[in-house]
């Protein structure tokens, strides 16, 4: 049975079965052309067959890395930005207690994200809240020069430096960095560190199955043999020879792409489940990044629902009509709890009495589908039998693959981002970067 | 000077400056429409003189009953949905720590919070946590019979009858409801349990400045009467009698129904500072669910900057050309940090060295702000001297004024929620309530 299944009968009523599936073609090509490298931005296909590339070597590679830092620290700061942040981010709290930090006797060091802002607030806190506690550090940049993250690890570098001394301190740090090249590279070869590899063929926000995600997911407890399984799984499940009606992230690019031609701009990512919640985020920077260039691209938000149908539900219902619901359906729940009876049943819900809190949440989700469809919401459904580091592996890929096939249906570059380079240009002017001081008088004069 | 600034000087390269003004009559009649209880959903609008209305003798009763739950209770545990929950938390998270959970010898208790979904493992992982904590309970309900907060609420109430026996368990749980009817009202009577009135005059989303906010937030130590009085000076800067040119909160209504005119239909509140990110969602509440309905409004997106920089922000700057931005400015950091020198410099950053983290995230900012423009993406900038409680209140004043004055601009009654209803009616037909049998039949086939 497979790990993830895919249903699009609720946007039949928008867009024909028949509609959907006379792209047949078109998305069996687009699937081709990221297995030929023949697409555009084919130097990035890196991801494509990543997940059965993965030696049992680099995962135990990966584990004893982490098992030092593990055993040294209560505290891993995870230092990067984008999917350097995201990936690691999304997975760690899908798979966590949702009161994780409140664990008491944890077994797993408690990490913690740096590098993906840049305020004041947040980076003073951070160092108060480490003076005492063990730490230890991944820094992830395949230059290390990017901005965010190269001041966060001058900041936490000097103070494991101070905190242990600089010996002590070279095996507290950990680099994910380019292989050959950069700032980073150069540090970690002169000080020491263990590194780990950023692929050139493998960009930011596909490269959760890299070294960038598997190793704080492997400090933080994670068992990402499970995680890298799941997504090898969804890789051979759609590949090029994979025909369209078994190949569901085909099946997911078609039904998108049909629904954006029709008119529907804005795509909702919805879970019942609150540790989902990162998960959305690291996809709408998937599909954002992605397939938003060109004046084009479906615009990604999510909700975290029952909560939301209380705040976006009701334009979900009833505002304007250009959007379509994706819906991640969680089969079983990791634990059980059920609903305890009340005597005097003032709340008038003992007929829920003894039922499963999963009962009322799948009832709360149909009857949610069937409404947003009657007030004009496509839904499309993407189910998982339960949350678990196999499924979540699973899930991501499928995300992954489905995305370079509908950006290569929309004609535009999956693995580009020139549109992040117009900030970074801009701050470093204002900010007056050697170099950039002319630049840096004109957009003064703007402000 | 005021708590907070407004500028739509880069708006005006998209709608002039001329076409927002020349709304001023309307917006001006739209928002004395607010005070003169003429327009749609006019029993409603409670909220529009709470703040100056709120007595000190009620400030005092809420803070005193805050104490008696953090004189109690290590956990305290809100319970609500929609306005009772996103109102509080998002106040919160605003004034806490960026790493409140993990701080040590804490003077304030953790508030956590139930009820706002309905996932098995959310509650199962709950009750594991409190099981050796002393807890206390805010239960959130007008009715006391919405689901979400009523399941969570028979849950909750047990544990705490169970550990502390009915007498004490009275003194650990305080019930803020309807004044006269309802489930919780005579549970809450029979049981003698304190409680606060949910006036029937103001809805969920407009409730954070009643005892639905204020309770929960005195209890995690948060100054009250500060919050309160930012409110009331918003409250006093955007009467009806103010006129156009000095109301902030009439030109952040008038600039964005200009630009929705214009064919912008998404806004995307940014901010900078990730203590803000639940704003965003309390915002997105007050707009989505006031705005969207008969096929209208805006809808209410959001991103955390820097880190979606490298996510969205590829969208933001080259996607469709359909948004439009709202940054939150924060002038001053609570805390100082600057950037450490390094002397081999391989990053690159030393011309930032000894400057603060706060100059380099304004830099980002501003350069984003014109890339974004430059793009084709109009930006409104809403600032704030600091993040407190002060600035707080009146920032959120400030977005319900606006609010209720885009809604009557749209013409659609801000205050009504009709498509809410609709997934609740599936979900008690679906689930089998006594008297929906019929429904849930007819629904099951569709499934």
């Amino acid at each position: 049975m497979s790990l993830l299944k895919f249903s699009a009968s609720k946007v039949h009523d928008f867009v024909s079965e028949s509609h959907i599936n006379s792209l047949k073609s078109k998305i069996e090509s687009c699937n081709t052309l990221l297995h030929s490298g023949e697409g555009k931005g084919n130097d990035f296909l890196g991801w494509v067959d990543l997940p059965s590339s993965i030696t049992p070597a680099l995962i135990e590679e990966i584990k004893a890395s982490a098992e030092v830092l593990r055993s040294k620290a209560e505290i891993v700061i995870v230092i990067g930005i984008g999917g350097s942040y995201l990936g690691a981010k999304s997975v760690l709290d899908a798979l966590s207690n949702n009161f994780n930090l409140l664990v008491k006797d944890r077994k797993d060091p408690i990490v913690l994200f740096a590098g993906q802002n840049i305020s004041e607030d947040y980076m003073h806190e951070l160092v108060e809240l480490i003076q005492d506690r063990d730490i230890a550090t991944v820094v992830i940049s395949k230059s290390g020069t990017t901005t965010e993250p190269a001041i966060a690890f001058r900041v936490i570098k000097d103070i494991i430096e101070k905190k242990y001394g600089k010996a002590e301190a070279a095996t507290r740090i950990v680099a994910v960095t380019d292989g050959e090249r950069g700032a980073l590279r150069t540090l970690a070869n002169g000080e020491g560190y263990k590194t780990f590899v950023i692929a050139d063929n493998i960009g930011g926000r596909f490269s959760v199955l890299t070294p960038v995600g598997l190793l704080p997911l492997a400090v933080a407890g994670v068992d990402i043999s499970e995680f890298v399984a799941g997504a090898t799984e969804m890789e051979q499940q759609t590949g090029a020879d994979v025909k369209f009606e078994d190949n569901i992230a085909a099946q997911y690019a078609a039904t998108r792409f049909a629904l954006y031609n029709s008119g529907k701009k804005i795509e909702i990512l919805a879970s019942y489940e609150p540790k989902l919640q990162y998960i959305a985020e690291w996809w709408k920077q998937l599909y954002g990044e992605s397939e938003g260039k060109d004046g084009k691209g479906i615009f990604p938000a999510s909700v975290n629902l029952t909560a939301d149908l209380h705040s976006m539900g009701q334009y979900i219902q009833d505002g304007e009509r250009t959007l379509f619901e994706t819906v991640l359906h969680i089969e079983k729940p990791n634990n059980k709890f059920a609903i305890p009876a009340n005597e005097d049943n003032l709340d008038g819900l003992n007929f829920l009495a003894g039922r499963s809190l999963t009962d009322v949440n799948h009832n709360a989700e149909a009857g949610t589908m069937l409404a947003h469809v009657d007030g004009g919401v496509p839904n499309i459904s993407i189910s998982l039998e339960s949350i678990n580091a196999r499924s979540i592996g699973a899930l991501l890929y499928f995300f992954e693959k489905a995305c370079g096939i509908c950006c290569y249906a929309l004609d535009v570059n999956p693995f580009d981002q020139p549109g992040v380079e117009a900030y970074k240009k801009n701050m470093f002017a204002l900010l007056g970067k050697p170099g950039f001081e002319a630049e840096g008088e004109e957009l003064r004069k703007r402000l």
